[in-house]
């Protein structure tokens, strides 16, 4: 049984760690943190782990942390920094759910996080765990940087025309959609429920801080810079992202809506969590809630020189915790879904 | 025209005053303050009025406010108490949203709001300004203490049984349930929309701050105290208060179904905010959304001694806001429905 | 391996048993009918299925059910009845999540579901499925009559206060509460989202199907009629019911809300599915969502004679689907909760 | 007064209409047709419409229809095309809330809307009903095709680019986003309640109908065809409708986002209807629901070449029965905001 350890487990990604790990049959889970609610039974705050999970909320404590196999960090930005290099001497991996170390430039990481980092060294070390895309590194890593919600739908829809050079990779649009989770469970009036329900509005549209990652990421596929205006909006619902993937074709006649669908297809058969629909399919994000799958489709518009990718997940699981978990079985040798196996909730 | 002052603005109670207010024939806004915004234009706040409303928050300003014909007070509870005796004195009409006036007992009011009443003897004078039982005195009223949102919604539906004498009044049960907006525009995680949505629950069944108000007014039908049990639950949506009025009839033979519609039909027969729903319908939350009425509904289940009232209320209008311009076009000798003519929103 | 058919499988509680079965270790799934969706296959109705369940619906066919161990009805009312006779005794087992075997009376049951019975001998039979209370002739059983989704939460709330004789049976109350998913997955213009959502209202006041259900079962506990008002409630939400039920006790003296609260905790103490909450606790729809549990509070405000029990499950779970499975699980001598440890999904 | 007809009153169009005219100063409704509703009260199939119109769906009659001075059609597609010559003829203006008129190209309209057209010298006749576009005409015109929900919110939002020469038109995309009323009130499962909420898709990626309605108004400001990429999602919300629309700029030197917002401000300066929001703002749909008005925000994400409008609606009010009352006011010389002066619901 691998030991994990949690800290910061009183957030959304936090409980949904505590979902997954509860349910994983190698895992036990053996200390979850938070300063605030010291002692507090964890079922105390999430009722839906009652009887599921008998645990406290403990003080961050690293004589316990360090006799963990792995380290869950859910904590907000800024925290896994200061506490990863002496878990990571001590032998004990480390997964950071926060953008820490996400970013491998370090002052464009500062700029959009707005503080200093305080162990650059490791940055350099860290793993981004896209599965699909470092599967190797993520075997070997000591270290994870967890991607974003967004990135993680952005990128998977994107890199297929990305790495194959299909596109003209300068002017790419993602307008992406998520849902209220997204926010976290900080008391905050935009995101109670008779602000943010019945209301569909963008935000963050003059620089978003999963606009660095995703373009990092896509750079690093297409060998150079890339340019991405990202739009981000709130759905009026709890969890999913939708993002619709907007570029042009280099060559319409050569590609083909058929091709298109073939190469995505060929790109992901092997990716239990990547499920690209029929030609002609709308994925809906309820079709992955709860679920660690993105599911998307391939569109080309009247024939036209536009490709339009969906892409939807659950920002919560493939977005954050399930992803996650698949990389600590990559890191561990497990079956790459163990402990993702439930069926999204429809309806 | 009536110049009116607003104290504390910036709640649901209070946008929904400007919402009101703002297209009210009659009425010129001359202040609406809050403390924590002041200088900020109205609209900024809520986009809703730009266009409809060319004012900022103001710090409170006795002089201003003194100059009003009427001062409504959307308040936190405890505020109104120490600043309606100067209004009072001045010759300004004063209108409570808040629930400073609603209980003639000062020390079970004192026990349900957790504070000393800084002015007891305007208790006294207050007038409980719920038109279909007061109107004569609050025709003469300069000072109301406006209904909460339940009691309006639970007296209307239980008033005409007790009135006429037709139930035991040592077992009322009122079941009592009202969408989140009724939580108030405060940052609380109870009421995220990840939290509050997709969610039903009761709450405060030990002992809720409306339950003394909604006896008080039941009682003073009756002659005599009552027994009731309340239990308000919390339904996710953002307006909207549906109360399921549960009693025993002394005399089901004598008290048909049909024989109580009638009753009902006749008590209300000139209310113009009441709606009396024909024999057999369920009366919607929705259909009064935005709107000032209650509209209710009479069964007695299988022919049985059990009679059941379905009474609905917008929690913001008739259960707040609306029905406090209610009792001000009362005061002030207007069309009863002057600014309350909006037909509510379907779908 | 336990072989199983599905009889019906494109409405919710189809979907829903097709999520927990093909997740369930210890069975195979041979057959899922649907005479309008013939030849489709499962996961392209629903596609939170896909990867999951490699199936097509197919016509129904005695031979192919008859060589199941365990046959599930997912169809409407009056389905069941005409084909449980054969496939009993060919030694299939049954469980009809319709309500075909649930009311032993012949002609009640004609009255309220507007047919004659096509098997009324097989009525006799079947073992109303509520394992908490059956849960010995369940073991033996070979036709199930699976409990409706209000039935299951108001007597699970009831049955300890009646049982041990404590209230007034002649006068209980019953206000509950479901989500839209209960309305099933029909074309219907009442709940359309534009229609149900932002809205609240009671419906059915003058009579439900469940009404009978709910007064056979507690009439079996207390040896004699019950009196009961029952009336629901449509709640926007998906998933979940929320029952809030109102005794008087006969001796408010010798039962205190720690008593009560203490002979919950006992009756309860066995029960996996069953979770007696804390004294002062509100239950959540939401901690149970799409999971197998019934959660409940006992509460007594203000000390009175009035006792208020809060009992929430998910409708397609512990009220349809998953109680089902409870069942197959009792009657195949496995784990009782084999299949149904999935966590509820919060948020 | 005028007098007004409203054939098809059912749908949601129809009824928006109703609350609308209903309250407007200068109108008198004399029939609302449906066949299938002949002879019901309008207020029991819309209980908010309960004390404020007095009227019953009556069987569509030519003569009294002749005798009003304006017909709504609040009718499916193809209704409005053959009945309309005979009201013209007889001196009565017509207003289609459906397609039937608005695109000018016969054969273009048939094959989108799979039906030949019944009347196609009206088409020619008839003026496209957006009055920022064509006020002047819709004053002399006798038929007004009144657009459609999206076209509104997208030409609205593109034409200050375009008329002004400032973007590459063979590349726009419009990602558009709609709440569920917009699919009508038609018993439909894919927008039942628990297949609609908390769930977000793209549909219609291949084609929407709507297409060729905004690009047939792109193009006549162009002076030339469009290229134009349109993606309607569905949100999980009742009404409104954002539409994030994306160009290039020809020279985002010329062309900064300050200057932009000046355009725009300037553009839409005189127009009661069209609110510009400061820059930097991001419209939300809550802050028109039930609100006539188009609000929009200009946006250059990280001074680049991709300029971003996001531009809300009330797809009943301005994406229909609103902009049809607009339309009517201006034929009838009326003030233009007639009617139209709700403040949008909020919360």
């Amino acid at each position: 049984m691998i030991k994990v350890g949690i800290v910061g487990g009183t957030g959304y990604t936090g409980v949904e760690l505590l979902r997954l790990l509860a349910a994983h049959p190698e895992v036990e889970i053996q200390a979850i943190t938070s300063r605030s609610e010291k002692g507090l039974p964890v079922a105390d705050m999430y009722p839906n782990l009652r009887g599921h999970l008998d645990l406290a909320f403990s003080e961050p404590d690293m004589a316990v942390l360090k006799k963990c196999d792995v380290v869950f960090f859910a904590t907000p930005n800024g925290i896994a920094m200061t506490m990863a290099r002496e878990l990571v001497d001590a032998g004990v991996k480390v997964i950071d759910l926060a953008a820490d170390f996400r970013i491998k430039d370090i002052k464009e990481w500062s700029k959009w996080y707005g503080m200093e980092h305080a162990c650059p060294e490791l940055v350099e070390k860290a793993v981004y765990g896209l599965p699909e895309v470092n599967r190797a590194e993520i075997k070997k890593a000591q270290l994870i940087a967890n991607p974003g919600c967004y990135p993680t739908a952005v990128q998977l829809g994107f890199l297929p025309l990305i790495e194959n050079g299909l596109i003209d990779t300068d002017n790419l649009i993602a307008d992406a959609k998520s849902g209220v989770s997204g926010a976290g469970r900080t008391a905050a009036v935009a995101t109670l429920q008779a602000e943010s329900s019945e209301n569909f509005k963008a935000y963050a549209v003059a620089g978003h801080r999963h606009l660095p990652e995703i373009k990092q990421g896509l750079a690093l596929a297409n060998n150079s810079e890339v340019g991405l205006t990202f739009v981000p909006h709130l759905v009026p619902m709890i969890r999913g992202i939708h993002a619709t993937c907007y570029a042009t074709l280099k060559d319409k006649k050569k590609n083909t809506a058929a091709q298109l669908q073939a190469l995505y297809e060929k790109q992901y058969a092997d990716e239990v969590f990547v499920d690209v629909l029929p030609a002609g399919s709308f994925p809906e994000t309820r079709s992955v809630k709860g679920a660690n799958h993105c599911r998307m489709a391939i569109h080309v518009p009247q024939e036209g020189n536009t490709v339009v990718i969906l892409s939807v997940i659950d920002n919560l699981v493939k977005g954050a915790a399930g992803q996650a978990v698949q990389n600590m079985n990559i890191m561990f040798a497990l079956n790459e879904d163990a402990g993702l196996t439930a069926i999204a909730l429809v309806p």
